[in-house]
């Protein structure tokens, strides 16, 4: 023994002593078939579940992105209000310019020459009146469209409602028109370019693939059997991509997803990596809940007539919004993550034994041969079982 | 032996041998009760931490959401600028829409009536002169609002500036009308229309739920204790619950958080998947670093007067930006998370043993016994110890 | 034996019973040392790689981040068509508040007093005509500015067209002015105010630094060497940043990244918790590809004349876009995450065994010694070899 020697040389024994556990090997074909076909499958797993499909050697990266959206079209409506007019981006692309989304105008509710007067509330509950003392000056409500001036005036011959101080005269139609005043918005196009980023790996490229040159962008459409690396999309067919009709769409407006997705295997070729395009509905237009359906939004154009007092030109502005939502992930080999999962592949390894000692000592005519060579017993209670003991 | 036969059968012969470690079984009622307890001290923390708590054995999608939002509300302002003057949402909310957030203006700074014209800059000490020689002709600077004509004015009776050549009127108040001028901006509502959906398991929802009509639509306003389903927003209690107060965030304003988290367990029934808000100010009102606070902007509204010229009105605007950010993780079953979990826990397990075969062979009196049984000895030395070789 | 006991006893029993491997100990000089190099390379990678490195012992948390942007500045542009003319932020930043991004014109093409009515196509393929049949009444295409009248006029002394109602007169610049018209956009400054939060930890931080105060903000601008803690930027250094000419990105417009990375330790004091900036083009100037270079949209400004009839201002505005994107992780000390990763290190060691055993029985001289005293058989196959058993 060598504890009576000096510490200095017990350490010194420690340092070049290897521990190893002891192993019984047994030799049967029936647990050796079970312990292999279980090593099998594991290992089957690590490596098509891992590493083929989950591509577990590669490093990931998600994108960075930046898009822009320019659309394009000419719109024509013809209305008793406004008579014959062309809409074009600029009339009809609201705000001009946004980060990830643009809005196209499809349908609108205009009302000219609002000034700030006084006129007639909207009959409802809360200001239909038959004399003054039924109008409280100074009254707003959350629904109502100015405050109250305390009067009882004519809304039409038979009606009577609280007169408002508002922008006058007030908006009167409810329901958008059916069919939408820019149908003609179904041919706008739209080119979207999309630069994307993926940083740890210094990899960079845009939508508009190599091999696109001028002359095919200026007068291609994306389609997904002909042109389906054309970046410039007609509104109709990503509508329809989603399952949708455009012309019912535009009556009410609503909110369309584009996404982009840059799934890229950088082991391979970077001609490879290239944008993948999906439409969706983005709002919900469950048949059974159409409270509050669509999208729309009011704003104003600003005017000053000769005598210096503002007008304003109201417009319900219902319209489609698209939200371009960029996704994707690249991979790179990289031999941290390839560690980490053969060694995760090595730990279900050990499952695999756990199974078959199981089979081994439990279902195995022979488990009592196996028992006494595998386990050694050593008692504290006394000498109850030694048997066990080699 | 079997070293002798051929290759072939070799291979194979291994092929069939399955490998066990020989174990030590140790009877003894203190460490059997270590080994126990600390067992189940890692299968309960196992099982309450990974599988309940963290959810382990589902697989996890996060969410994609859409979200629009409608402002409503009047606001009525008096000043001698403007006059008696109505505000509704087309005046006060800018841009009219955007992706996930809305601006609701509540204070403002109106210069009226602005031209491309010369006048004397605001006093400054790069802009304050004696004679023309003071100022130089061309010259601009970053706090300026104009470039210099190189002459020397009146800005006051007792002060001359050099004179600019900018949109005059300059702007002359420095600090926003206190109280607020739209104080009617804390009855302002908001409806806020947010469609979530997780890819990964198909599922789509959106927080107007299934159980909300029409009319409830129409009256009700969010109360997190007698509306919590309710979308519509009242501005006032947005700003409350994150301990701010309407009237004093709105002089400079701000930007407002409004959280909606949806936290979805897929395994239960799809009622139970409702959305939770929570609203934060995100802007910084550190008192002791008053340094730039709030958030404002300028805009201009363009008009030409009857000589084709181009006026304009400048806005200094103050507001509050609600920036809408939707969160959530949705779970749901799946067997490979499960068997990863399971996996990591028996890891675990492993730990197990090695304290307590520290303690065997330490702390035990019996522990030389343990040791002996435990470990053979083999040894290269020559025969410095064989008293373990069994 | 216990066997015939019953089975409560045996139960008891079985919990008192504490399984250890039993092992080998190779006394070697060899094996020893590759042991303890191999021990130790993985130790050291463990604590090197996984603590210091990845601070595996830390709970992290992504950030929450609100921006705002303020740019201020004059530019005087002078042409034929708007005369001098003086522009400040309320005219060069559209639309005038964003969430993440914010855009400021550079160059522009005017079209001045365009009404509705109707003019001569610009000359294309699809427009040039020699009579009235050559054009189809109701006729528009994409790349067109109007719908066609069905008449064929002169669009100049030599060359007819197809008549189009549309907002005429049409735009006839097709490249923007070199040098940009609004060159001295490169002296801009603007004020980014970005407040982050990491709910996790509910930490709080702004870019405006604490020791920041307001004489230092007024004039001071960001540069990396002598004030790198400025929330300032003059959009020229923005560009030239990222190794781009201002100048002649401002010709076409482009998308410009501001990178705002908070990585901050909380275990360490809260003052080293700092932003740092840096600053990329988005978009792709690649010149062998310059399809549709740089970025630009459309906008018009709408009056009305003395008789009520609208005109519009169509300005094609181009620019950069800013993107502001806010990164970083915050890490703390927490348990759970140092236990996982302690864990994953001893599985690493595992590993550490295999290649030992591997080297110890097929390299060593004493191989035969050592597998003798490592393997035990028992054979299924009858007496096939019995020397293994001890």
């Amino acid at each position: 023994m060598t504890h009576e020697k000096g510490c200095c040389d017990s350490i010194c024994q420690c340092f070049f002593e290897y521990f190893t556990p002891k192993v019984l090997v047994i030799r049967s074909k029936k647990v050796g078939t079970i312990n292999r076909l279980t090593q099998a499958l594991v290992i089957a797993y690590v490596i098509g579940y891992v590493c083929v499909l989950k591509k577990g050697y590669q490093d990931t990266d998600t994108v960075l992105s930046s898009v822009t959206a320019k659309v394009k079209g000419i719109a024509l409506t013809n209305t008793s209000d406004l008579g014959l007019r062309i809409w074009d981006a600029a009339d009809y692309v609201i705000p001009p310019q946004g980060e990830n989304s643009f809005f196209v105008l499809t349908n609108l509710i205009v009302t000219l020459n609002q000034t700030q007067t006084t006129c007639a509330e909207k009959p409802s509950q809360a200001s239909i009146c038959s004399s003054d003392k039924d109008c409280k000056k100074g009254f707003r409500y959350t629904q109502g469209n100015g405050v109250q001036t305390g009067r009882c005036v004519n809304f039409s011959e038979s009606v009577k409602t609280c007169e408002v101080l508002a922008w006058c005269p007030l908006e009167n139609a409810t329901e958008p028109p059916n069919p939408p005043m820019l149908a003609d918005a179904e041919n706008f196009t739209v080119l979207i370019k999309n630069s994307v980023r993926y940083p740890k790996f210094n990899f960079n490229k845009r939508n508009i693939l190599p091999h696109i040159n001028s002359s095919y962008l200026s007068q291609c459409v994306f389609n997904r059997k002909t042109d389906p690396d054309c970046p410039i999309f007609r509104l109709k067919d990503i509508v329809e991509e989603a399952q949708e009709d455009f012309q019912t769409m535009a009556v009410h407006g609503g909110v369309m997803g584009v996404h982009i997705r840059w799934d890229c295997d950088l082991d391979m070729p970077k001609s490879w990596c290239v944008p993948k395009y999906a439409f969706r509905r983005l709002d919900n237009k469950d048949p059974d809940h159409n409270v509050a359906p669509g999208y729309n939004f009011r704003f104003a154009k600003y005017y000053k007539n000769g005598d210096g007092e503002e007008t304003r030109t109201l417009i319900k502005g219902y319209g489609i919004r698209f939200d371009v939502m960029v996704f994707g992930q690249a991979g790179k080999f990289n031999i941290v993550p390839t560690l980490l999962n053969v060694g995760a592949g090595l730990a279900l390894l050990g499952l695999v034994s756990v199974v078959c000692d199981w089979i081994v000592l439990t279902c195995m005519t022979k488990r009592n041969l196996y028992k006494e060579q595998k386990y050694s017993y050593v008692d504290d209670f006394g000498l109850l079982s030694d048997d066990g003991i080699p």
